[in-house]
């Protein structure tokens, strides 16, 4: 087939791709982050790009000779620079379960010394590796892979009968996952990892010492081809499709696995472990799994377990040799992240209920203790990721993170990386909502007053009324950055839906706010919820503000966790079996509690007891 | 590189070969079985071809141009057509074991239907087959590998929720192989494989039905790369050694496959598992595991154990999602075909003791019961093959497989596939040694009588006494065909280590030849062996007659009984623990037992009270 080269500047990156291909499918081969939140229908307009200076959108402009392309700085996501308070959030919060845990790590390296066979000793080598393990560890099933045999004969023989075995501890025994010539026994890591729809976090781990070395975060590289689970799983049913969405995962994970080992000098060979936790679609995308059934009624999954497989069954740059575990999920909606989250934040050992909210591109929510969980997903959508809103925008660099707006209606803004404004993240429009409500600029109904009198609050021409935090002349898009009505009618339909799913929850189990003893709020939004203020819009339910508490990236936690402590996956199995999904949809009395949380705070203003006063 | 085309006449087969190949390996990659015992070293001389009129050894020659090569009919192994007294032996004989064991085939499919998912009920889709195969079953662990969910909505969509699970219970549990739409449960079908040094069989098994479809038997194309064990493991040591014989031996078992599947119209995709004995060296040439711990004290294998393997793992031509499983050996000399004799035999289920004599390219012999076990390999060489022998050869068309020689000294002929005689099976040798030593021809040391008067006895050009058994004007190669002093002397030497090797383990336990109750012959020698001939050179011990029983290829047989039965493999397992190795090289009184042996019949006649009435 015909392949040209496509140059993207100002990046200079650059690409042989085959005739036909797309230009956003071309950038993102050439390492191009180009912004197609749409999944590449040409709708959502991210992905504009200049040729030979004519604009066009890169989703729909399909190579035909060799081009130069260029990228302008609105057309590409980039991660923010991670500011210090983020830290936390992004490495997971460290909590009282994993302080607590058995440090036994998911696999171990055994170092074994025995006697060199004899005439009358010449039992089989294999054999004598497992029993001076068994003679260590104790006696059980001890099984290898055929490929640790092939070459045992020379490894024992070039070590002077002195091997590591790695060993992983199974339900019924152990396996030796490799053996190595020698003492090598200090240099045993793994990787956790956190695979969301919008952002993907990994983490080195030595397992000799139980510490953390370094973490990244990045965004899912599949977000070229669709901002949600949803216009992904579309994409996954085109011919190739799958097997394009779990390369891009692929590259996030290997990638970071590169940088990781690289920054910190770790050989990759000498990591044997991966823990992944994901919500179902990644796990099946991730995993090449057909995930159709999770986008159909009744919404059901190929599977909701994942056993380990051998890393090099599914291309994850460790040892080839070495495991890849996955948290298991409960249904569609409850996935791996989310057990990870309850494991990390300890709800599950805990007699007085507790809240797991994990706000991410969904809402997921779990209320239980010990003896009981229940979970349900509100379709919240991503507008607290900034998506589907006029001048939302993820949490990156430019994006107003914070406003303060003053009576005579001066806006005081705080922009991540300090940069010129460029559009508004989810923290940001929550501070919004907070502050035009407190001045009155919106009504509870979530109308702007167009009684007032500036010329911040006008109507667009469509006629619909909208209010502006930043006048274009101090933008980097050059255009204002406006909250429209139809902004906060959004806005308000997420927070409604959250709340409403945390209500419809309680009242399933006959309980009250003030029973929950915790709130643990997690998740990529989450960390930069400010309480007060997300209960001042009604968000979140109105209680104890002892009860909150930030636990990040929990599902990331669960993993490390899984990691450090070998138990912890058996754990999640029988704590996802614990779980009870709701279906809020089929639920009676949900709809109402949903439209009566259309207003801001709610309809019922008892409930809300602080923002009365 | 430079490739050229080499031609084989007279078969017309013919091959692109890269520039410095050697003609043997072209050879057998064109499909024309060269022979060439010794392994390409140029020292037996068998494999000559003529190229241009000018005759060469085909290993000896290397490719550098076309060619065309003619390979004369002497040069070519060829399989005998099977005789009907051999089919026995090739089918192996069905024992009082195999008659007896449960008859619960080592993989089954398991038909099921279950509800269509709904919204209050959205268990995912392996979870409901797993529930309604544990339905039929019972409950127990049940996995499944990543492949099997990758299309799993897609599979129960189409088939209406109705599956069948290809299903392979393991030690603590089940492992789902392959979920396939509606009932498929009358198409389950299983390989038996044994492994020989000389040749491999295969039977092709109906698990639905318990019943042998077929089977083939086949020279082990490994032949072309040395003849025994020992040029084989040095030929691995080879770059691309071990590679070149793992591919020879699955080379055979595809081929075979191939065409048991062809012939009896059996789908490959329904084929879901291949149970396989052989003996140390050759499973860790199919399995490419470095075999060179077992050439060299204290003689040791990487591993006697091979755990289940996915059939695509190793490149077993059937539905890759299908098993291979492996007979386990004790040690470097008592292999997994030894373990599959004992299974197939019964001899670890009896009370009394037995023996097992398996003489094939070597002589495998186990004494034992259902208390203890214990085994000796004798080192026999491959002498009862024909190898090393003047006029030897395997037991194929053209060879001499019977003779009576009268007083007046003129010899019958009874010549395997009716052809012009060519050279001397084993079970020829023992015929031609019991006449000349009936007759008076040679003396009990094995010497020949040289002052018999007759054109029959002479001397070759070395001063080596031999007898002539076919003049060259009756031979197919236009060379007589003798037995020389040289030959005499081998034979004698292998029968005395067989004989010695039954001698020491029955010393070594205290028992005496009487107390054995039954003694199975086993292996592609020893079933065309005479007892009355074998007893008179003192190869097999003087005992009564009825406690000998042919069992035929009992390595195949257990192969077959494994996969009929789940059982079996487990029994094999404690089996082989049960079986103590006597290395008798380290035996006191072993080389007493061996030198007192190098007689015919014996140096001590009582021994022997019937050869000496």
């Amino acid at each position: 087939m015909k392949e040209f080269r496509v140059r993207f500047t100002p990046s200079g990156k650059s690409i042989k791709a085959p005739a036909g291909t797309d230009l956003v499918t071309a950038a993102i081969k050439a390492g191009v982050m180009i912004a197609a939140s749409c999944g590449g229908e040409g709708l959502c307009g991210k992905c504009k790009v200049t040729i030979a200076g004519q604009e066009v959108l890169a989703c729909q402009t399909i190579i035909e000779s060799d081009l130069e392309v260029r990228v302008p700085k609105s057309s590409i996501e980039e991660p923010a620079l991670l500011s210090r308070e983020s830290e936390d959030f992004i490495k997971g919060v460290i909590s009282g379960a994993e302080l607590g845990m058995k440090r036994e790590p998911i696999l171990e390296k055994i170092h074994v010394k025995f006697n060199p066979p004899t005439a009358d000793d010449n039992t089989d080598y294999l054999e004598r590796i497992i029993k001076a393990v068994e003679d260590k560890i104790g006696r059980m099933r001890v099984s290898t892979k055929l490929g640790n045999i092939k070459h045992l004969s020379e490894v024992v023989g070039d070590s002077d009968f002195e091997v590591t075995a790695v060993l992983w501890r199974t339900d019924d025994g152990a396996e030796i996952l490799a053996v190595e010539p020698g003492d090598t026994t200090g240099k045993v890591f793994a990787l956790a990892f956190d695979i969301g729809t919008t952002t993907v976090a990994g983490q080195l781990l030595d397992l000799s010492t139980g510490s953390v070395i370094g973490t990244r975060i990045a965004f899912n590289a599949q977000s070229s081809y669709g901002s949600d689970v949803i216009t992904r799983i579309i994409y996954a049913s085109d011919p190739n499709g799958l097997l394009t969405l779990s390369r891009a995962i692929l590259g996030n994970i290997n990638g970071m696995i590169s940088e990781l080992s690289g920054v910190y000098d770790v050989n990759r060979a000498d990591i044997y472990a991966v823990v992944i936790s994901g919500n179902m679609t990644m796990m099946h995308l991730l995993l090449k799994v057909d995930p159709s059934g999770i986008r159909k009624a009744p919404y059901v999954p190929a599977s909701a377990h994942f056993d380990p497989i051998h890393a090099g069954e599914i291309g994850i740059d460790i040892n080839p040799k070495g495991m890849a575990f996955f948290f298991p999920g409960v249904s569609t909606y409850v996935g791996g992240d989310i057990i990870a989250g309850l494991i990390a934040c300890g709800l599950p050992y805990s007699e007085e209920p507790s809240l797991l909210i994990d706000i991410g591109t969904n809402g997921e929510i779990v209320l239980g203790n010990s003896e009981w969980m229940i979970g349900a997903a509100a379709s919240a959508g991503p507008a607290f990721e900034g998506s589907g809103l006029s001048c939302g925008m993820k949490a990156v660099n430019g994006a107003v993170q914070k406003v303060e707006i003053s009576k005579d209606l001066f806006v005081k803004l705080s922009v991540i990386g300090r940069e010129k404004p460029k559009g508004i993240c989810g923290s940001g429009y929550i501070d919004i909502l907070c502050q035009m409500l407190k001045i009155g600029i919106i009504k509870k109904d979530g109308k702007i007053d167009l009684s007032i009198k500036t010329p911040r609050i006008r109507k667009d021409k469509f006629g619909v009324a909208e209010f502006v935090i930043v006048p274009k002349n101090e933008t980097s898009t050059g255009n204002d950055i406006v909250i429209n009505e139809d902004d906060i009618e959004n806005l308000k339909r997420s927070k409604g839906a959250i709340y409403s799913a945390i209500a419809a929850l309680l009242n399933k189990v006959g309980k009250s706010i003030k029973d929950v003893k915790k709130i643990y709020i997690a998740g990529g939004f989450g960390s930069y919820l400010n309480i007060e203020n997300s209960i001042f819009i009604g968000l979140l339910p109105d209680t104890d503000r002892s009860a909150y508490e930030f636990i990040g990236n929990s599902s990331l936690a669960g993993s490390r966790m899984a990691a450090l402590s070998r138990g912890i996956l058996k754990k999640a199995d029988s704590v996802r079996k614990n779980v009870t999904y709701l279906d809020l949809s089929g639920e009676p009395g949900y709809m109402d509690e949903y439209v009566a949380a259309l207003f801001f705070p709610h309809t019922d203003l008892g409930r809300f007891p602080s923002v009365r006063s």
